[in-house]
């Protein structure tokens, strides 16, 4: 019998049951049963459709109501007794939620590591959920397990390119893991630093037993523009965070990292780990991995990669060079939510030693066992989704040469910007783009064309500010805003407008129109003084 | 325009841009952004709807195909140089990966802590992921921000019953937070013993100091059923976890637990966290979560409830005197993904004081501004996508009612597992349900009727894994087992059955159904020998 013909035999008060015939439980299952799981869905598809198109349709960045009016929508806290149905419920999110979303999809929102997703991919993302298989063990995922750890493996393999064999002994070996999914390259980055620390325990104990709690605790470096993951991970490991400067390129500078693991070393405190980066959050500049992982070797210090947005590139054989010395590192992430386009939560974490998976091992006597595949011992996390589906289904249906000319477009398309704001009087280029990401800013008209000194500085990042925020809520384009050093301004931190250049729907007459919207926006706050 | 006018404009070898003009970039998009994002999916839609229906049409809890079979499946690595279309990949999916799932939503699969989700779900689902909206900041989320919040407070306030005007200040603070989204309840657990530990650091920072890193680390203290969440957060942080033994209803032994606290404040060992647990993974047992409370409160350590299974009977009214005391709690876990019936990646965490949410903050320049709705300073995690609209959806479709029906039926159904277990001479019912979990094993007939010493019981625990292992290859039917010290047999560990009822489409006829499979399967193995 099925689910459906099982449904049919459901009537409003069921079975009664004789053998229980406990208070409020002689019922088997109620009318609510079928409303929830035999309802044929065709109708709620239609309707969701209708909401997705007016979503995909608008090329406004947001909607123009101030944030406190959206807000007071958003007060109410009773949980409805009696539940309303489907099409009353999408009725409301029409009307009150969607309309005041962040239109991400929009050719002209330029801000953040976002992008329309393909759109099969919610379509799958309808059998995840439908499936609901759970790969923290394998009873209650199987063959999606498997398939897990084969699209891991298919990363692991472009990133690290070890042979046949190596692959064929650990793809799916019972007892270590390739790689690891996560909800995100947060997790990712401490999966990394815990993985770190364990090794560090396990190769100098006694140093590492002399270190923790101490003022001397044991260290993580990496550059000034270190995703903030890596500050959540020391502070939870109590470990000591060391930023080194970057160069005019936006990358740690070596010497000044070469002189803090001197500096570290002297003192005999442990460097659990170098992080190298692949794309930079502010700037989406590279730091030298190859350099970095060797410096790493020469001092026995694990050495991470975090790829977290540079790392889809690795399948583009037109700009996997940017990427070149990858392979060198002792883990990697890489956020498939990011430029490989798939929906939040695809978070990955490689080993390039599998053996490096069982340091951070856990069991569980109900499930997550020693001797099966179960995936939970690999993991910070427990329960999860196999949200490895989606970057199998977008390995297999865009495929390498699909990404290659996505990144080949996206790269093309923040040349294009960076030219176009270099044309401009109007704006200050001050990180060309080294991938697809770059920084800039506007100038306004009574400081162009003469040296700037600190009070100059402070009150262009004030207009930049302003103008962020202006256009923002005017929301006919969006590009976001960060606030860093910079060395041709003597270090002073300036506030910088941040353009990432993902959406394969934007054209260059969109970026001309974004830079065209800022100039007047400018203008009128210039004019309004 | 809007996105369909714009990809009608899309040629194979789009735009030409002579302004750019370097070498492999001369092209803003091509023909594959066209199929990747223009497409219509209705097709693909109807396509996947066949897929889930022979899913769900499925009453076999697993196929039969042997496990390395199914592994050698997925050996291959190459990722395709060119992309396939969608069908062709879903006809892949069909034939190799579909039919050796588990099948979660088989009323015959009683085994984890799933169900099949309601089947609106995985159509708002598909609506989450177009929007893609980003929790993590407001620039990427806006309304989406506020709803998470509200829906979380509306969770809050079933649990801690606060007034109006509490909510009124709280509910869409800028400063702090009622409580975070996760992506499960491992990671609201460590999120919890993370503020608990930054809590004592504030409050007792002496003796923190003199603490970590010594042999005396800083104390976690909860029942030896805890999850196995708290083994990893406790490594994470560098605290001692110490387990406490249960009594005879799986509680945590509140003598015990009075002891231990002494102990560990005569050593000078600051205890950071006393841990609760209103749904043991084992057995579904609840800890006396008033008196714990009450204890940790006297000794000045932050109590927390981990509620990730038990917690959803909060929305039940005929069943939430289950949950008394859970108001006292500091913190407090919820699954959505257990017994809410959410899609997995719903953990959630509550703060009874929202001020505590401010003690694991963590800012970035780029975003997550202090003076922002920023979510995400308040989470372990970065990017996040907005799980809490299947909260939304299920709270409103739903409604408090109709959880409280699929609750009420759900206990019934495992009163009634239990009888019939009773009422069999091939059983022994190990763990009777106080919820909706229960524990058995099967006696071998030479077995039956006897005192059984330590030998036997060994014996028994083999026979019972072999059970579990036979009954999971013929896949007809389904329970997990777990492996347990047990006190009517001198806290032996024994090898146990466990049966999980929480899928509203499982029938009583299905429990006998899987009752007589066992009986009839282990008969097998008893005539093999």
């Amino acid at each position: 019998m099925n689910l459906k013909e099982r449904n049919m035999n459901v009537n409003i008060n069921a079975v009664s049951d004789s053998e229980v015939g406990l208070a409020g439980t002689n019922q088997e299952s109620s009318s609510l049963t079928e409303t929830l799981f035999g309802a044929d869905t065709l109708s709620i598809r239609q309707r969701v459709e209708a909401s997705r198109s007016t979503f995909l349709n608008s090329t406004d960045a947001t909607d123009d109501m101030p944030i406190e009016n959206i807000r007071d929508k958003f007060m109410a806290l009773d949980i409805p007794s009696q539940g309303s149905n489907v099409d009353a419920y999408l009725d409301k999110l029409d009307q009150d939620v969607l309309p005041h979303c962040s239109h991400l999809a929009s050719p002209r929102y330029m801000g953040h590591m976002t992008s329309p997703i393909p759109s099969f991919l919610p379509e799958i993302g309808r059998l995840v959920q439908t499936l609901n298989q759970n790969v923290v063990k394998m009873e209650t995922s199987r063959s999606l397990t498997f398939l897990e750890r084969q699209v891991i493996g298919m990363l692991h393999r472009e990133i690290f390119r070890f042979d046949h064999e190596f692959y064929q002994s650990h793809l799916q070996s019972i007892s270590e893991a390739l790689g690891i999914f996560t909800s995100g390259g947060t997790l990712a980055n401490i999966g990394a630093l815990w993985t770190a620390w364990r090794r560090a325990q396990d190769r100098h104990p006694a140093q590492m037993q002399q270190s923790v709690g101490t003022l001397n605790k044991p260290v993580i470096i990496g550059s000034e523009l270190l995703h903030y993951s890596f500050d959540k991970g020391a502070h939870l490991l109590g470990a000591h965070l060391h930023k080194v400067p970057v160069n005019d390129r936006f990358q740690i500078d070596l010497d000044a990292l070469r002189e803090a693991i001197e500096q570290f070393r002297q003192a005999g405190q442990p460097i659990i780990c170098i992080v190298a980066i692949a794309g930079t959050t502010d700037y989406g500049s590279v730091d030298d991995l190859r350099a970095i992982c060797e410096l790493a070797h020469d001092v026995e210090a694990h050495v991470h990669v975090d790829a977290a947005w540079g790392g889809g590139l690795i399948l583009s054989e037109r700009n996997r060079s940017l990427l070149d010395g990858i392979e060198l590192a002792d883990t990697v992430t890489i956020d498939g939510h990011k430029q490989l386009m798939l929906p939040l939560g695809c978070g990955l974490l490689f080993f390039r030693d599998p053996t490096f998976s069982q340091a951070t091992v856990h069991h569980a006597p109900y499930a997550v066992r020693a001797t099966s595949y179960d995936q939970g011992r690999f993991t910070l996390e427990g329960s999860r989704p196999v949200n490895a589906l989606y970057l199998h289904a977008a390995l297999h249906i865009i495929g390498k040469q699909g990404y290659d000319d996505l990144y080949t477009e996206s790269l093309g398309r923040a040349r294009y910007m960076a030219q176009a704001i270099d044309a401009r009087a109007e704006f200050e280029l001050i990180a060309p783009p080294s991938m697809n990401i770059l920084a800039y800013r506007y100038i306004p008209q009574a400081y162009r064309g003469k040296p700037l000194d600190e009070q100059d500085n402070n009150h262009i990042s004030q207009f930049n500010i302003a103008l962020q925020k202006a256009q923002r809520q005017k929301g006919d384009s969006f590009v976001s805003r960060t606030f860093r050093p910079i060395k041709r301004y003597q270090n002073q931190s300036l506030a910088l407008l941040r353009a990432v250049l993902l959406n394969p729907l934007t054209k260059h007459d969109d970026i001309d129109f974004l830079l065209n919207d800022q100039i007047q926006i400018a203008r009128s706050l210039e004019a309004a003084g």
